[in-house]
């Protein structure tokens, strides 16, 4: 049996934001829906691009959010995703390694180039996000390395990594050689519309336990149930998942598991300045908790902190010392 | 006689920043001068590169985020530089016209890849830059569209422009065309080591009256004349410039004229994140009150609010509307 050389294993797709401000009416006049991820091909990215304001690009994909995070509270994490060796690609290398996560997928020398997300923030620091999943389409299940798989206390699948198709495979073959070896599996929904795209795949994946903890926001969970109604859609996934982490934004997160209901209040933010990122961090900091033997309402704390950090500041890597942050809250040690 | 279709044009290196945080002590180990900019290779940016932290790109050059300021308080700005036709080039290109700044520069299909500025920003906000110049090099008199030029009220060039050796032509080239139209030409010293590097050519530019308006830093005045006395510095300048702008930091700014000089104090600043781009954003708010009829004592009162702004955040293009702070401010109307 491997040691447990890392704490959180993320995989997902491998993208660089691009981040702009605009106006609402910006997202009307284009037809966006609010806070939510659309895929868009290379001839709508350009047109988008050609059409938004000035960006600041910074890496980005959410589970690789996730990694730069637990990282941050100084855990052990990897992640796996797919980049071409162009100038992105080379980006994003460069600063998930910097951010201290182990990453080694081989680069694509061929095919579509490196991912990007076009992201608006609108005024009211909410973001509307366009991803070109380019090659992290090619994300297969020969770029998941049975060893690194092996050896991480849990690996956390991100939902839109079920948009690639290719991806798919990566995901289920991850997930089955994690539990041959006695780890767990997360996943987090992802998205409202990307639960509405897999919904009968998603529920399947929950109810055959081929993930053992499961991530959402109030509105991917309603929409999993297809009920507006918040109560009735968490009573349905106490009974469908092993275990869950449900965020609700200044509400507070609750951690579902056999033993009950564990609930925590939204960390105290001075302004919003941009949401990007608040649920990949949440996770990070729950995740970083969970692995190292917090109790969960500590690990649901740990990630309303990290949550909180990251949406008081542009894009979603943290700017800030997250460990220092996590310590003078008393979270960690 | 043309129309003034232009009220600034700037002409400078097309640089695209990447800005990571970084502690003093990567400073000294990296045998860097802090609140400088240093010149490096391509094989020194790599090095550099690969040792430091995880970055955040945003189109840059001083002279380009001057133009850019000069847009964001709504007067018309125009931008002359070199980038390749490489994904930064595309970037810079982007941004800059998203901005609202004319620009039509070609960009290169050979040769070396799109200038970029490699910028260590220390706990104090202060920062620390190093510029490998890759295309900006290859900016020639040819690109220095004479129309252009002389649609322009004012002219602007950095000195940073000096370094790559083509350039200095493109740089004298403009100047000529700008005084035959009866245009005004300005340089800003860009750096202290800059000065160092081109001391007497800076001079003979000033005192030949190459130049009609000079902006520097109390540092750069001092190297000019290597003298560590400011008011000995000053002194020197008023014989040698027809005008100029004289900015102190914390201690407020001067313009000097033949009429005599007029003082302003900084703009209060809550905190401090980020230095980059503090004397680019000064330049754009004086070159808008300068070129659109405002007293001198007012247009020193634009340029201290937009140098106040670009330090509260980071990066040297604005992400807050800079117009709106200037109205409310009372400085525009």
């Amino acid at each position: 049996m491997s040691a447990h050389k890392l704490d959180v294993l993320a995989i997902g797709n491998a993208i660089v934001d691009v981040l702009a401000r605009a106006e609402d009416d910006f997202l009307a006049a284009n037809g966006m829906s609010k806070g939510s991820m659309a895929l868009i091909d290379e001839t709508q990215a350009q047109q988008l691009y050609a059409a938004m304001g000035p960006g600041t690009e910074v890496s980005g994909g959410s589970a690789a959010n996730t990694a730069v995070g637990v990282a941050a509270l100084g855990a052990r994490a990897g992640f796996i995703g797919k980049v071409k060796h162009d100038g992105l690609g080379k980006v994003f290398g460069h600063d998930i390694r910097a951010a201290g996560v182990a990453f080694s997928t081989p680069a694509a020398h061929e095919g579509a180039s490196t991912a990007r997300c076009l992201i608006l923030v609108t005024p009211d620091g909410e973001r509307t996000m366009n991803t070109y999943l380019g090659a992290a389409q090619d994300l297969t299940a020969a770029d998941i390395d049975a060893a690194i798989v092996e050896s991480a206390t849990i690996t956390y699948l991100e939902g839109y990594l079920w948009d690639p198709p290719a991806a798919k495979e990566a995901f289920l073959t991850a997930a089955k050689i994690a539990h041959k070896a006695h780890r767990k599996v997360a996943l987090t929904l992802s998205d409202a519309f990307c639960v509405d795209r897999y919904r009968g795949e998603f529920l399947e994946l929950i109810r055959s336990g081929t993930v053992d903890l499961v991530f959402c926001n109030e509105a991917e969970l309603k929409s999993l149930y297809e009920t507006a109604d918040y109560d009735t859609a968490l009573t349905h996934l106490k009974q469908d998942a092993c275990e869950a982490v449900v965020t609700r934004s200044e509400k507070g997160a609750s951690f579902i598991s056999a033993e009950g209901i564990v609930r925590v209040p939204a960390y105290p933010v001075h302004k919003v300045v941009d949401t990007t990122g608040a649920g990949d961090l949440f996770a990070a900091g729950f995740l970083t908790g969970y692995t190292t033997g917090l109790e969960p309402a500590e690990s649901l704390r740990l990630g309303a902190l990290a949550a909180g950090e990251i949406i008081s500041q542009i894009g979603a890597r943290p700017h800030r010392n997250l460990l220092d942050l996590a310590r003078e809250g008393g979270l960690l040690s």
